[in-house]
C-alpha cells in the first residue's frame, strides 16, 4: 500500500500496517482516497475558518445527499458535532431526551453538561432505540420551571448497540417530538453504515423523516478526522458558526476537513466503505453463530457484533486480537468491523475464537 | 508540486495552488513533509484516543525540545489547547490575567468564559506584552471571595502583535507569578517563530524560564491541523486526559495529529518553516520601510508586519492580495508571512504596494 | 396570632392566615420564634457577607449538633446549598452518583448541570434510597477519560419519598464510597424530620456516619428562607466562601440568615418543629389507613404521606385542600405536614377524604 | 427600638444596635416597617415558589412605578438579579458591554462568566458611566464568529462610584444600543437613591428611557434580603421563571421577599429611605469639604462619598469607624450612608476625621 517512492519526511513509521483488530472502527486509519484528497487541497493560500473553496463546494455536495436547504458545518469530532448541535437546538433552560446508552450520555466525560450546560433526560431501552412511548417517559413538564424543559430528542443511527431504526420508526419519533414542540437531533457517527444496511439514501431516514439537525460522521468511515453538523431544518437553529467557534470546533485550515468529506460524498466512497464494514460484520456474525457457547446479543444491523462468551476465552482472545469488553461482568464483548477489515481478518479471528473456545 | 500520478480520489481540486496572500499563516496549506507523514502513519489498526505508537513516540520527542518530564497532549486547535490548559491551571473560582490583546480574550467567541467558566482579568499593553508591573494591576485580592481569584498569568509568545518576549522577560514574569502563588501559561501558537527569531531552543524561554503549561502550535507552522498542550510542570496540573476529553479536543485517530508533530519536531522542519516565514516578514518590512507614507507599527520580530497606510490604498491593494485590517478606523493592517511565502510573493506585493501608493 | 399593636407598615395582609393545606412544608410560613429572632438581630451596623456576630455565633452552635470541626456556610436555598456543596466536592471532570428520584436530578431545572457543569449518574431505586449495590451500578471507570469520574455519592435524608436511611445504612454508604475514593454529600432539606423520626442527634447519621458535606435545611422547618452548607470533613473541600459567592448564594445581610438558624438550633426549636410535623404525618397516615380504597405507598417515616386513590377523588379533594399529584397517571398523591399543621387540620382533611371517597 | 415585650425566641442578641459605621449600606439592618411586613405575611399556607398572594400583589404594584406591562421576578440578591437578567438578554454566543468598574465585572467572583457563560466586554470610564462613544469601543463585530457577540449594554444607576446618569443620558444609551440591535440592562442595586437624587419617578430613567430589563434593588434600601428582576420590555426576554430557577434564585417561601418589596413600594418607604441616605451623604460631603487635606473624588450624587486622604489617617479612623479603602495605594476611601445613618453619626464621624487629620 506504501508508494514506491514515498515523499520525504522526518517522521518514521512506528507501527505494522498489516495488523488489524476488532476493537473499534476508529482504530482503522484513513482510506487512501481520503489521503489523496488532502494532497489535492494542499498548496496555495485559501481563506481560513471555512472561507475556502472546499468548504464552499461541500455546501453543494451535502444537499444532494440530504435536502436542498441543508447547511454543513464541518467540525473536528463527534463530541463536538453532537454538543454543538444540541446547544443550537436548546435554550439555556432546555433538556435533551436520549437513550441511557447514548454516546452523549455515557462516552463524553460529561461534555454536554459541562460545555453546553445541557441536562440529559435518559431513558433505559432494550436495544439502544427510543420509541414515542419511551420518549414520553421524560416528555412532560414544559411549563414547570423546576424541570429542565425537554426541547430535543436525540437518537443515534445506527445505535451504539449496532441496531437500526427503520425510516418509519424515525419518522414516528420526529412526528411525536414535533407535535410536542420538540426538535430531533440524530447522532450519525455511523450514518453511512445505517444507509448501507437499510439500502436507502441517507436522506430517507434523516431529512425526509423529519430530523432537524444531524451529526454526520466521517472519522469512523475512513476519514483521518472530521465530522459535520448538518442543519436539515434551517428554521430550527441559528448562528451555527458562532456556536461552532465557542465550542472550540472551528478548524482554521478547514479545507482539510471539507475535502475529506468531499472524497467520501462526491461519489460513493462513503457507501463503499460502510457497505464493506457491514458485510464483514455479517460474515463475522455468521461465523460466530456457528460457534457453540458464544451468543450474539443484538441483531447485527451495521458493523458491530455484540456477543457473550466465557470471560477467560475473551481474555485469551484479547491477547491475539484487540477488542473491548462492553459489560465485563456479564461477559459481553463488542467486535467492530471497519472499512479496511478483510475477509481474511474475519476468518482468522473466527478460527482463533474457535481455538480459544475449544481450550 | 503535484506528483505525476496522483492517487485516485473522487475529490477535485477547486483552487489555484499558486496563489498566496498575506492574510494569515493559516491561509497556507500543509508542508509536503507533513502530508507525507500522514501516509506513513496510515494503514493497519492503532489504538484510538492516544493509545497509538505515534502518540507514544511523541512523548519521547517533546521532552527533547522542552524538558525531560514534559508531557504532550495533542489537541485539535489553538482554542482547544488554550482553554484546556487554562482549565487545568485553575480552580472553579480561578481567574486568568492576560493582555487585553490576547487571543484568548478577543478571538475565541468567549470560549474561555463559556466552556471553562473562566474569568479573564485583562490589562491594556502598548505592544501585546505583559510585565510584572502590568500583571500587578490585576494580581491582588486572593482572599477576597468577591473577586475571581488570580491563579494564572497567560502570555503569548510571540504575541498577537508580532512582538517577542526575551527569555529574561518571561523568566521575570514566571518568578513574579510564582512568588504570588500563580501559575504561568504560554500560548505558543507561533512558538516556533519565536524560537527562530530569538535563535534559541524552545526550552530556553518556556520550561527553563519557568512556564508551567504551554500551548504548542502546529497548524500555523505547516500542519493541516493540530496543536499540543504541553505540561512542563507536572506538579501544576492533573487529569489532563479527562480535561481534554470534556473540552471536546480528544482525537479518536490521534496518530494523525501526533505524526504531524513528529514531522515537525523529529529534526528541524519546525525551525526551517518558522525561520523562513520570519525571513519573509523581514524582507517585507525592509521593503515597506522604503515606501514613503507607510508606517511600520510594531517591531517586526516574527512573521507579522503591522503597518499604517492610507485606507483607500489598503482597499485597492486588498483587491490584488488578501489581507486584513487590524484597526480599520486607524488605517492599520496586518501582513502575515507563512512557511510557504516566497521571495517573489514578497517582491510582487511590495511592487503592488508602491503602485497603489503612487496612484 | 397577630399582636395587638402591629408595627406600622405600608404592606397589607393579602391572605387568610388560618388556611392550611397539605401541599408542601414550604407552603407554611415562618415559626413565630424565628420571626422574633429577626427583630433581635436587627438594628445597628454589622459586617456584611458573613462578617457579623450572628454568623460568628453560628460557628459555635453548629459544631455542637454535628462535629467540633464543622464549618457552616449559610446560603439562600436548597438548590444553592446542594449545587455549592457538590461543586466543592468535584473536580471539573467529576460526576455525582444519586438516586433517580433525587431532588438534584428532578427538581432543579438542571442547575447542577448548568451552574456546576456536573454530570449526574442516576440510579433507579424502589424507595428513593441508595445502597452500596445500587451505587456500584455507576461507581466504575475512574481511569476512563470518556466517563465523567464518579467523585461524590449524594443521598437525601429523609428522602424525597418520605423514607429514611438508618444511621447504619448511611455508614455503609459512606464506607463504600470512601473505599472507592469518593466523597459523600447529604441533602438534608428535611434533616430535622429525619433526626426526629430516628430519635437521635443529627450527628449520629451525618458526621458520625462519615458524611463529608451536608446541606442543612432550614426553610422547610420554620425559617423564612435559608439553609447552610455544613462542611463536616474539612479535608474534603476548600474555598467554600468563593464557591458560595460564585454560586450567587452569598447574602449581604447574612445576620438575617444566621439568626434564624440560631433560633432553630440554640435549643430545640428545630426538633419541636420537626417532631410535630412528623406526628401530624403519622396521625394522617393512621387515619388514611382506615379509609377503604386509599393505599399508602411508602413507609411513613417523616412528614410526608404518599398515597394512591381514585383520580376523581383526588381532584375533588384538591378543590377543598391544596396538594399535588406525585404521579398523576398512577393516581399517586403526596400529602405533606408542616410545623404548623394542627390536629384539627388533619382530622378535617381525613373527614373530607372520607366524604369524597364515599361519593 | 426593641419592643417592651419581645416575642420569645431562643436566639440572642449578639451585637450593639446603636453602633453604625460608613462601610456599606448593606451593613445596615432592615427598616422596622419592612420587618413588620414579614409578620403580616406570616401564618397560614401560601403557594410556594411565587404562587402566593403577595407575589401576585407585587405584579400590580411594580407596574405603577415603572410601566404597565412590567413583570417583577423576586430573587435573593443582586448577583442573582444581574446574572439572571443578563442570561435572559443573551444567546449562548452573546456578550455584555459594561463599565470596567461595574459590579458585574469586579465584584461577583466571576459569576456572570461561570454561571451564565457570559463574556463581559469592559470599557474604562472616568466616573463609572458609559456613553454611546464608550460603548462603541466594544460595539462591533456582530457578524464575526471569532468575537462574542455584543447583545447587551449593562449600566448601573447610580453607579458604583456614586455618580448618576441623567434620564437623557440613559435615553441616549438605550437609543444607541437599540439602533445596533442590542438590549439594555440596568443594575439598580441603588435605584431608589438615584430616583431620590434626580427627584423623578423611577420610570423616568428606566422604562421611559428605554431600559429593557432592570435589577431592582431592595437589600441596600432597607430590606433584609431580596431584589427583583423587572422585565420592562416583555418582547426582549422569555422564560424568566425557568432562568430564575436554574440560576438558583427561586425562593420557596417567596411571600417573604414580595411583602418586603411591598413595604417599600406600596407608598413611599423606598423614597424616604433613599432620600435620607442621600441627605446624610450630602451632609457628610459638606463636612468633609471643610477639612483641609481631604479631597472629594467624585461628584456626590447619591449615598456614597469617595475621598482621598492620608493613609495613616484612614487607618486610625478605621479603628473608630468601619469603612473600606477603595484604592488603598492611592489613599482612596469610600464612605457609604444608609437609611439608618443619623445626623449624629455624620457629625461624630466628621469630628473624628478632623481629630485624626490634626494629629
Amino acid at each position: 500500500m506504501t508508494p514506491a517512492n514515498p515523499p520525504k519526511t522526518d517522521a518514521k513509521r512506528h507501527h505494522d500496517p498489516e495488523i488489524r483488530g476488532f476493537a473499534s472502527d476508529n482504530y482503522a486509519g484513513a482510506h487512501p482516497e481520503v489521503l489523496a484528497a488532502h494532497a489535492l487541497a494542499n498548496g496555495g493560500h485559501q481563506g481560513a475558518y471555512g472561507e475556502d473553496d472546499y468548504t464552499a463546494h461541500l455546501q453543494q455536495l451535502v444537499p444532494g445527499h440530504l435536502r436542498a436547504s441543508a447547511g454543513a458545518f464541518p467540525v473536528f469530532n463527534g463530541t463536538g458535532a453532537n454538543v454543538t448541535a444540541l446547544q443550537a437546538l436548546t435554550d439555556r433552560w432546555g433538556a435533551v431526551i436520549c437513550a441511557q446508552s447514548a454516546h452523549i450520555n455515557v462516552d463524553e466525560c460529561g461534555a454536554p453538561e459541562r460545555v453546553g450546560g445541557l441536562k440529559l433526560l435518559t431513558v433505559p431501552t432494550p436495544d439502544g432505540k427510543l420509541t414515542p412511548e419511551l420518549i414520553d417517559r421524560e416528555a412532560f413538564g414544559w411549563d414547570d420551571e423546576h424541570r429542565a424543559m425537554p426541547q430535543v430528542v436525540s437518537i443515534t443511527q445506527n445505535t451504539e448497540l449496532g441496531t437500526l431504526y427503520t425510516p418509519e420508526e424515525i419518522r414516528a419519533i420526529c412526528d411525536h417530538a414535533h407535535e410536542r414542540g420538540m426538535k430531533v437531533h440524530l447522532d450519525g457517527a455511523r450514518l453511512a453504515n445505517a444507509a448501507a444496511s437499510l439500502d436507502v439514501p441517507m436522506r430517507t431516514f434523516t431529512s425526509q423523516a423529519g430530523v432537524d439537525v444531524l451529526s454526520l460522521g466521517g472519522t469512523k468511515n475512513g476519514m483521518l478526522f472530521g465530522e459535520a453538523v448538518v442543519v436539515l431544518n434551517p428554521d430550527a437553529v441559528s448562528h451555527m458558526k458562532h456556536l461552532r467557534k465557542l465550542s472550540m470546533q472551528l478548524a482554521s485550515k478547514m479545507r482539510f476537513v471539507s475535502v475529506q468529506l468531499e472524497a467520501l460524498l462526491a461519489k460513493d466512497l462513503w457507501l463503499r466503505n460502510a457497505r464493506h464494514a457491514n458485510e464483514m460484520a455479517q460474515r463475522l456474525a455468521e461465523g460466530v453463530r456457528a460457534v457453540h457457547g458464544v451468543e450474539i446479543l443484538h441483531e447485527v444491523q451495521a458493523n458491530a457484533v455484540f456477543a457473550r462468551l466465557p470471560h477467560d476465552v475473551s481474555r485469551r482472545l484479547m491477547d491475539r486480537y484487540r477488542f473491548y469488553f462492553w459489560d465485563e461482568a456479564a461477559g459481553d464483548v463488542r467486535w467492530m468491523c471497519a472499512f479496511d477489515t478483510t475477509e481474511d481478518d474475519v476468518d482468522s479471528f473466527l478460527a482463533a475464537l474457535k481455538e480459544e473456545m475449544a481450550r
